[in-house]
């Protein structure tokens, strides 16, 4: 209980600054998060890159934990003096009952890219205002896969939202370059100076998204841009998309869930690069 | 309140009979759903094989309502009789807080199908042991989307679990054929039986599962089979399939979502009917 309330005060005192000025200097972090399960914690501490503050663990799990991050390459000393050994039902209380498999992580936020900092990516996923923390760790999970490199989101997660960002992300939050932009217009604007072909997806003025893709420049780094359910992408940020495409659905029912649609797409740039998609 | 109390003694009356004969005599229902959101309401309302029990609706939700039922093709005359005006919060206690937009809809269950129902049709997708109702809805969206007409699972949900399903369905629920199987073993060579292309995805033995769709005959209907994530699909389950495809992944995490695998899966059968997909 006490290590409960130390948690609130700590997150109190980190959570309030919410400057992230897209050519400002870096933050080195403006929060904490709560990283939960062996897989997710193991590939935050894998990452050099993250700031470890507190390691909750059971034993077992700690053990698990410690094979995990040892298979993933990563260096188990880290966490030295940083455990504090607990018991399932103390996890639980940390957790707010997600499934956390005896580890919870509390680490500082990932410093905050610059756009500038992912010019040179070659595969690159836009959110366009997509919150919901389940969409965006399943997309930060196939874009991992997949081999997309960089992430671009409008807005920031809470704290608690974060977690099940991370849990849904499944290591991803740590393998994918993160960048947060208060202006995504501008961000698109730099992003088309320094070379990439931007990909909206919209229904309306568009061309299919495979001839597009079967036709593109392999040479070109890619942008690919996607709106919110419901709302699509907003107007500004269709204008400055250097092509607009659709997904052409043969049945009854037209759009897709975001992140089923960003595994699509993802997965049509990859039958690209091997040579697999024909043009028409 | 007293809306509220009769609606679980009709759910306590109706839930407790479970026998679902793979072969057996086919039930007309098993017991109710309730079915929230305009457009997930609508489909419900406009599938004439959904036997419709009461609709809780606040006025201007019931107006959106039937402007949906209509755009979709279905007989708004279906709902006279069955409404209750009620307020939202009314609906938030029977929607469990949930995303509602002024409608529920109690129902029943659609008529439960036998794998037999489902020989005819050239794409079906079969989910091992997948329960998450997230998930589960999902792959039923997409499903229908990308072509497939048929669902078969091993599980059934909870009423309430099934509310959250056909709303992530998105109106996918009433526009699959669903088969519920007690032994997915004896189903899976019923379809093999029947010929079909049974192709179950497995990280060992397998092949790359562009080639093996590539390489298809188009002619063949075909069954793609999902294990549940982390453990896949079960021994018997495997050995039942004519042939077993892996995802290759080339970022660093190497599993997907299962809800991202199957939109993945289904999206490469697309490209193949359209000729797009090139056998190396």
């Amino acid at each position: 209980m006490t290590k409960n309330r130390s948690q609130k005060q700590k997150r109190a005192r980190q959570g309030q600054s919410s400057d992230h000025g897209q050519r400002g200097p870096r933050k080195s972090h403006d929060d904490t998060i709560r990283i939960f399960g062996i897989h997710t914690v193991a590939s935050a501490i894998a990452n050099p890159r993250r700031e470890l503050i507190r390691l909750h663990a059971t034993p077992n799990a700690q053990a698990r934990l410690v094979e995990e991050i040892l298979k993933i390459g990563g260096n188990p000393s880290r966490i030295d003096g940083l455990v504090q050994t607990a018991t399932p039902k103390e996890i639980d209380a940390l957790a707010r009952d997600a499934v956390h498999q005896g580890v919870l992580l509390v680490a500082h936020n990932l410093p905050a890219l610059d756009i500038a900092d992912i010019f040179d990516c070659k595969l690159v996923v836009i959110l366009d205002q997509v919150t919901d923390p389940h969409n965006v760790g399943a997309i930060m999970r196939s874009s991992v896969a997949l081999g997309a490199e960089a992430l671009v989101m409008t807005g920031r997660h809470s704290p608690e939202e974060s977690g099940i960002l991370a849990k849904t992300a499944s290591g991803g939050l740590d393998l994918l370059s993160m960048v947060s932009v208060p202006n995504l217009a501008r961000a698109l604007d730099d992003l088309a100076d320094s070379g990439f072909d931007v990909i909206g997806f919209d229904s309306e003025e568009s061309e299919p998204f495979e001839q597009i893709i079967a036709e593109q420049d392999p040479s070109r780094p890619l942008a690919l841009v996607f709106g919110s359910e419901g709302k699509g992408m907003r107007r500004l940020t269709r204008e400055k998309c250097t092509a607009l495409a659709r997904l052409d659905m043969p049945g009854p029912i037209k759009s897709l869930n975001v992140s089923n649609a960003v595994a699509m797409t993802l997965y049509a740039c990859m039958l690209k690069r091997a040579g697999l998609l024909t043009p028409k």
